[in-house]
């Protein structure tokens, strides 16, 4: 007996949408076929979004976060303070600090960390333009704003080497107990860190 | 201060992604961020099945159900049962009914059930075609497989007051304990139906 499916579009509708983060089977069929069925122009306008997008943002050439232009508006704005470099390894990893407010320089995304299980090295990562950067001079600190894993602290512990010679001050996030977060659920690890970074009030 | 936000392209995408069923703002933001970010051809690749399946898919002229041709797969196959024909609500409640195997026959979809409370009147949905259909004869049976509630009973009686001077045995699919249930999980109206649809044995 012939198994009934869906047209071969909305077969390879549902395929395509599975690729996209967080969507299983289920949801991506859900979507392909209230993509299907929509009235209004609404999955063309997503379509068109995408196409968009893929055609007109591109990392900042100095600090690699999204824009549309050459310099993103964290470099271009003349009102942030200059000589303060925030190293990050992704530039999805800028926005989440500057909801912070509690930085107002610029950034360096490195586009991943040191990784040799992942065939990620040093050269494949923006440190090189990194160590210019610092070079060509104006920063008084770098903050090393990485994971805090065992990945983040050696691609950290790598730009440290790196860095050192220069006439710069180096600094590294607090690692330590996350808000909200008692003793109690807090790995050995990071109450190591805690205990190791204490700070005198 | 400014507040630092993504390029009004990637606004724009995470803004059009929401509109996605079951796609909250923060699944919105990460299948946009992974969009941006992926360096194979995938996104570009959904793009293109969404304005494909915009194209190409299109309700059965029969049916209802999709289908890139006039006729689908389902109308189209000589090997099916031609006497029998099953009434749901929406074309996306055949592949389900498909999948039990236990329906060998034709479909007609209603493109939705009788709601005075969301302005869907009787000549909104396609019932006219229903009765032209089943007058135009060869049908023995026509099966009423709509929801079990207020609307589709409604619907359902609705359809059964324009057939029943054809010479077609009506029927509509058995409501009832659902399989895995016991009696203590199901409500009062199942066990009503339950009850009242019992059969010898």
């Amino acid at each position: 007996m012939k198994k009934t499916e869906y047209p071969v579009a909305i077969r390879e509708l549902i395929a395509q949408l599975r690729g996209m983060p967080g969507v299983g089977p289920r949801s991506a069929e859900r979507i392909a076929l209230w993509m299907v069925q929509a009235r209004g122009e609404q999955p063309d306008m997503i379509a068109r979004a995408i196409a968009t997008t893929r055609g007109t943002v591109r990392p900042c050439t100095d600090c690699g976060f999204f824009t549309m232009e050459t310099l993103c508006e964290i470099c271009s704005d003349p009102a942030r303070v200059v000589d303060q470099l925030c190293v990050v390894e992704q530039a999805t990893d800028i926005l989440p600090l500057e909801r912070t407010s509690a930085f107002r320089g610029r950034y360096h995304s490195l586009g991943g960390r040191i990784s040799p299980l992942d065939h990620v090295a040093p050269e494949d990562l923006r440190i090189g333009p990194l160590v210019e950067r610092v070079r060509g001079g104006g920063f008084s600190e770098v903050i090393l704003a990485l994971a805090a894993d065992v990945e983040g602290e050696a691609t950290t512990n790598y730009i440290v080497e790196l860095l050192k010679m220069l006439p710069v001050t180096i600094t590294r996030i607090a690692h330590g107990l996350p808000a909200g977060g008692g003793l109690e659920s807090a790995d050995e690890l990071t109450l190591y860190q805690a205990l190791s970074d204490r700070r005198r009030l």
